[in-house]
């Protein structure tokens, strides 16, 4: 079986695992304190253009998440983001569990918008009970989204000034930022993210890592204590520098980039695929993760030599099935899959 | 002005008051451990014909319901709601504060349906990913509900078959009980929520008491642990006797039952008011809360001498006003706003 | 049995009972937005000489410390106070239950001494693993204390001046006010908790309220949301005027200062009597509060007539019991006990 | 200079790197469902004699504590722990964070006995006010300790039957396992773990792993919904086959005994050298911490060449140093380090 499933199926990229492997002779002081999370903390710092962000590494996404909105919001206060986000259905209540309400809006295409964050945050201003209701306070985003969508620069823009008018953080999951960076369609980079975010992160579990992410607090408010919040929440690990030594290898030579380009042109070769032969996606996604709407016999068909990821069904019955590319997806199982697709034949 | 924005714009009926002031020549010990508690303890366990239950003394509704729930759920375990329930919408964020997600449905005039909890149970046991989700633990209904609303028996036997086939706890919370119990259509008793629920709280802020409200654990293995729950949310009261001889004083002779019934008839001689001129009401409601659909301009006439809340607009922009009855509503106040609501004169 | 166990063995002050009963007839607006609630707050503003004080209004002790650290405390920081503080051992855990560890430190009669304070302050400062341990950021006493020992100015200025140089908050207990004011050895007044604190309570529910405590935040920033941290731990009562009628009625003539005199009066005959026949006190209390180290026959001569609280033993076997005065006390019931000790005759 | 500060300066064993690297290219479903881990699991189950022990791989040491004693506990209950403990001085309140009361035993050279457990028990029994504190339902030990120090047999099994008389749970941390096995006074195994603890981890981080924790739960009460605990606390790893590789190349060979009982022998090499000179231990440690006390000269001296990590000061001035060997250490750093002591020439 070829595994289209997620984009977490495999170790690293072979250039992280030598650079795990050569850091294995030396001795490092614990706790991310060491040369190797300087340095890439200083690099990080470059490639976002904000020399005064604090990095932070942690070792999965949810703890990421979860460690960043337990630390920014006080108790009476709450998160929004779009329904469908990460932290509000893949995270177990890991922020209910850190005391806050997520606030929820329906999702246009995966992607939380302006207004309807606007729509909340007026909601709460207008109420005459806000002793009653909680305070939005943070905007929480992922881009890609769970749908394998970005926003684009004028999206966060707008983001950006309903948080500023109204007190909120603006925070973006960046598990795939890789694939969202490469995608032909991107109009951002990771200074565009620093400038309008208060913090993100850059995700290494899915992009070419064998573990990590990178997280990087614009907002110098938000630093207060976080390192503290990290140990508190059990995300600070004793040999920090294995994930120094990851995204330095990822990062220092544009690695991590091309590693996304590659695996979203894979993915565009696959929707391609499907488009060529008539089956729908269920959202134009520009990134490695592809939503195909497959009939039952083509579900079939498929599965019986590519692993994906069943995805609910629609309102007509469609069987949505995602298709993974990632740093690991060779030429050869995309062209496997493409010519699967083919001979699908639905026109 | 005359209030009818809220059923707790009053302190106590009288037999209520009276007791306090009885009780304040004599000394008890701490924390309802006296006797007034144990008396009428003794009292609701023979009107709720459940004989093992345990009951105890809380001081306010979202009091009640965030002990309850942070003391049933284990970490991992949500509490399932409609949209619309006070734990969601009005209690800032009590439940989560306590770790809990609330899980929400959509509600059919205020109530969660069966069906609703039984799709979320559902999802959740066929979600192949149980680790990543907040396991539905715990069905939390309020009858009447917040748009006056009530379970009938029938109703509730259909969501304590679901909460039964999925292992769930349900809980009532019973703010304005007296109202629901009084209701002309009601085909309820409180030996039936003692019955089909694992616990509810009979209302006494609402409904006659100066303050409190009387928790029925119905569900033995609920009751493990639980006065340490009181206690550690603040919520168990130095002099608990006050609460014990309050709710004496409602329950021993009926008066509870008395005060529900009259409300809820002031209640439909406003309902017919507005019906008679052809002011629709949002929901059909037999209890004390009615929820006309105003244009702007009879909510101005009538907002010259009465008090009720603005709940929103409708889709079609009618003003939704809520007017209350309660114990403490006189019948020159019904008159009068029945009197105005006739001058309205729509038809 | 005459009861000297407690100071919340009975319900109210006549004066207090009579102003909940006038206010009756009256309807009020919710959630302490009242009239009374404001009037008082108005003139606790005037006896503490902080005009922009914030006062808000509470049920019980455990609610309004519980609810006040955890609104304070960012989620690494933690509370220092006294082993014997009433947060420690008498809550049930409902600061950690916040999320917030309690650092101890070893009591002086009672009272945390800023040396303790300072001492914990300097050890986190100069642990070099910052983010390993949590951040003392709150100084909690109470005044009077657990043994009824109170503050002098001097002290207070100390514990200020060490918060100050760390930037901790200091919150003051004051379940007893009343008494801790009434004490004859007292050098601080209202204000002068106001000035050095940057909360502090002033105690209803043991000083002649019903119930109730009034929480002084003198620190503006300290009340940001600070109503939604009280609704959200249920402590916001839907009838708040019931609390502003109590506190106004205490303290527009100075009746909670009297009764807080008239109280220690007392409880220094009774500390007078146990010392006449040579019976030790466990500490030098000023106040209501009187630790008797009793042999096991004086415990059973006393135990025939008055009820006391058994508080352990000292390391030499005497059985520690705690005669409590409070403003219910009879004279006629302390010469009652004053009688009964001179009989037991150690002399 | 030559670290003997901490036993987590170096990344892993070479077989286990190997392990890793090998893995890399294959591919794996996520979350711990591998063959790799189940196959571990199964192999620490025969290695426990534990057939029915449910076994999870976590990340780090605060993370399967503060995850483990926050599933565990219901809200009104506490830990118990020796005042030393690591998850009451060094994890930044992670159990408080959880919502959790640590009550403290002085602990005789690191270790939590039986006798403190049963006071603590039985103070709560016997309180009276048994809603006011919490409940102590958990001891948690490590062995070794903080000190070095480790549970013999004897007292396992006093510790084991305290907490079946009172119903608590006894949670062994075992980050230092390999250390506490391999000592020359050690008369317990995995299996004495597994049969007197209800869980205990296997501690790989510092013992040979590049990372990772084995969590065996052998009360399967315990284990209900773990892994959804694991998940809302951020601990699930995504590529949790990167544990399962580990554990496997460490314990299937005896690899992991074989690296703690080298480790110990090193210390026992450098305890002795101290002795030789006079300079005292702080404790009598069969394992890889040995904490000498040093004058500050000593400590000059020895820093010149060494990393050990500063523990504070004797009363007496001493200074306490703490020196670690791990799986990573040389027999030519032992040698050197053997060789500066022998210098120091106290005698």
């Amino acid at each position: 079986m070829i595994r289209f499933n997620n984009d977490y199926n495999h170790g690293a990229h072979p250039a992280v695992l030598e650079a795990i492997a050569r850091s294995n002779s030396e001795s490092f002081p614990g706790y991310g304190t060491d040369g190797a999370c300087q340095e890439v903390a200083g690099l990080i710092c470059e490639l976002t253009n904000a020399p005064e962000a604090a990095v932070h590494f942690l070792v999965g996404g949810t703890q990421a998440n979860c460690t960043l909105i337990g630390h920014a919001l006080r108790p009476w206060e709450s998160a929004v983001s779009a329904t469908c986000a990460h932290i509000n259905v893949h995270e177990t209540g890991a922020v209910e569990r850190s005391g806050h309400k997520i606030q929820t809006a329906c999702d246009v295409q995966g992607k939380l918008t302006a207004h309807a964050l606007r729509e909340i945050a007026e909601a709460y201003r207008d109420s005459g009970v806000q002793e009653h209701i909680t305070k939005p306070r943070l905007a929480f985003i992922s881009s890609p989204s769970e749908y394998g969508t970005i926003y684009r620069r004028s999206e966060l823009e707008e983001l950006r000034a309903v948080c500023d008018q109204f007190g909120m953080y603006l925070v973006a999951d960046g598990a795939r930022m890789a694939y969202g960076l490469g995608a032909g369609t991107a109009d951002v980079t990771l200074a565009d993210f620093a400038e309008l975010t208060d913090a993100f992160w850059i995700g290494g579990t899915k992009c070419g890592a064998l573990f990590g992410e990178a997280l990087v607090v614009s907002n110098p408010a938000l630093d207060e204590g976080f390192r503290a919040s990290i140990k508190q929440n059990g995300a600070l690990l004793a040999k920090g520098w294995l994930l120094g030594v990851q995204f330095k290898a990822l990062l220092e030579n544009g690695l991590y980039f091309a590693l996304g380009r590659k695996a979203d042109e894979q993915a565009m070769r696959i929707k391609g695929a499907f488009a060529a032969v008539g089956i729908p996606l269920l959202v134009d996604s520009p990134t490695n993760q592809q939503f195909a709407v497959l009939t039952e016999g083509e579900a079939a068909a498929l599965g019986e030599r590519f692993l994906f990821e069943p995805e609910g069904t629609t309102a007509q019955g469609g069987r949505i099935a995602r298709f993974c590319t990632s740093w690991s997806t060779t030429d050869g199982e995309v062209d496997a899959l493409v010519t699967a697709v083919a001979k699908l034949g639905r026109r």
